[in-house]
């Protein structure tokens, strides 16, 4: 008998279809990854090919090595084929039938590693350290351009999950506007505020707490759970425990904790699904709504282990074909 | 340099990112697909096979042949592992923060023919009509019980399009409930329905009309385009000219209209695309939405020519990496 469950965050209905359920063992790759190597001399983000992508937007590099060189441990450029860029200012075209407006925005590629086989789940801490530091840099350097309304941070692993290039990074992208589905997820927080007097997420968390069945991972700082309505198998969040919309807002302290908490769980699905293709994306608020008491911000990890098909797509209803009560188990064993 | 356009309808920007654009005879696909037998002993829906299917709902059969037997032009099935079904009564658990209920509704399985490697694009102009009729009939027979909410009517063609059998057949899923995101559908197009007192679908097919750039095919009956706003190259829109919210409430001369479209225009994406994977939604106002005047059904064909990734998954955005008008020009051509 499946089961309908609701997000009351996102408010989006998941049907868990046990009967279609697979068993969370079951999802193990069948094929393995082709083995890459360390270095690929074709490889545009690998050392010695600086020359390949734009130049450098900020660098962590040894001292006395020069931008657009070897030397460097993380490298931030603009995105070689970027979705926005900076060259015009925004230009609503109004009074038509078919609105536009120009592309105005920034697309930036982090490349997390010099090693063209790494990933955050096989980086050292202190690398996935700087890597969520340079997150949050670069957050920092960008919400104050009145031109940017949001700014997503995001991470494609695999093919599965879109990446065309296999060296390790992650991008940001910044919005001169703030999409529909983006407010629609606000306004439904801000439902949640005015019934009940508090933020979803907190009390997410304080339920998740209580019921303990899908809990990863709980520290001080944060809170790794398969939610009671995971859209997709495996599908993980990464919930700070302090309050706090926007991502930008995070200190040097959770810094730390939220890198040590990414590498172990990313860790975790290396392990035991054989290295995933996944997508992790930080879920934050509008640049203005960074004050607000009702929204939370929060990375969602969406392994792809299953593709999202013609139901989906019309109807905005997932299927999963597994609990996340056993995959919470699987991957805690 | 890129462009944001915006969906007037579902209210999405799509970024149209013409620098990492790929003209469309680049979409071709690289590798064939095997090639399928017209029948296969071991597929569940090939003649010979009714017994490993749950029985028949409905079939087109020949006179004097018997049920769950071949002698079928085609069969409607429930699915063999049905997302929701009829067992239980519907049962929202409610004084809870984690919200569920039963996952009642019917998932049925239309196989559309007995060949098992035709598909909508190569089967007679007569079975496709027999098809389209039978999503009508299934949509009819299932709108008055009480307990279902919003009928979705699809098509899954190909592996990377979510689909677990090659054997052609559609798919309907009756739910209990209107998604968050159907009601956000609707409510924008209720807005526009305010502002400028008409559907905004409407709307589109007169503007789509007068542009004439991104027009597939228009006749008496049809629009089919490739929208302004397209989130994915070579999204195909068909959108019956006369207004009416509810696939429910077709003729039988528009179904006729419908299998003939549907033919021509999935027959140039075989043809032009290489038989690409799809999905193919039936998008129809929530039953009791029937006879509203600010929303409108379509089909929406979306290949699956690229992989949604953190960004679209994080954002709402989507980012096609084609022009509409080209992929226009190149399908008509």
């Amino acid at each position: 008998m499946s089961e309908l469950r609701l997000n009351r965050a996102t408010k989006e209905w998941i049907i868990v279809a046990e009967e279609r359920a697979k068993r969370p063992h079951e999802f193990h790759r069948e094929e393995h990854k082709k083995k890459l190597p360390a270095f690929d001399p074709t490889c545009p983000f690998c050392p010695g090919n600086e020359n390949k992508t734009p130049p450098e937007v900020f660098a962590l590099r040894d001292k006395e090595t020069e931008p657009n060189h070897p030397g460097w441990r993380i490298r931030v450029v603009t995105n070689k084929y970027p979705a926005l860029d900076l060259e015009r200012k925004i230009n609503r075209i109004t009074g038509e039938f078919f609105k536009r407006a120009m592309g105005v925005g920034k697309h930036e590629v982090i490349i997390e590693s010099t090693q063209h086989n790494k990933s955050l789940a096989t980086l050292s801490l202190k690398q996935v350290e700087e890597v969520c530091e340079i997150y949050w840099k670069r957050y920092l350097a960008l919400k104050d351009d009145k031109r940017f309304k949001l700014i997503i941070i995001f991470r494609n692993h695999g093919i599965s999950a879109g990446t065309s290039l296999n060296h390790p990074h992650s991008q940001l992208i910044a919005l001169p506007l703030v999409p529909a589905s983006i407010r629609h997820l606000l306004e439904e927080a801000m439902r949640y505020y005015d019934d009940h007097g508090s933020c979803v997420f907190c009390d997410m968390i304080h339920q998740e707490l209580l019921h303990k069945k899908r809990i990863i991972l709980d520290n001080k700082e944060f809170v790794v759970f398969h939610p009671f309505a995971s859209r997709a198998p495996f599908e993980t969040w990464v919930v700070p425990k302090k309050h706090n919309a926007c991502f930008g807002n995070i200190n040097q302290k959770e810094i730390r904790a939220m890198a040590w908490v990414l590498k172990e769980i990313l860790g975790k699905l290396y392990v035991k699904l054989e290295d995933p293709d996944y997508n992790l994306m930080i879920r934050t608020a509008p640049i203005k709504d960074a004050q607000e008491d009702y929204y939370h911000w929060y990375i969602q990890i969406l392994p792809r282990l299953s593709t999202p098909a013609g139901f989906e797509l019309g109807s905005g209803v997932f299927i999963n074909t597994s609990l996340p009560e056993e995959t919470a188990k699987f991957i805690t064993q």
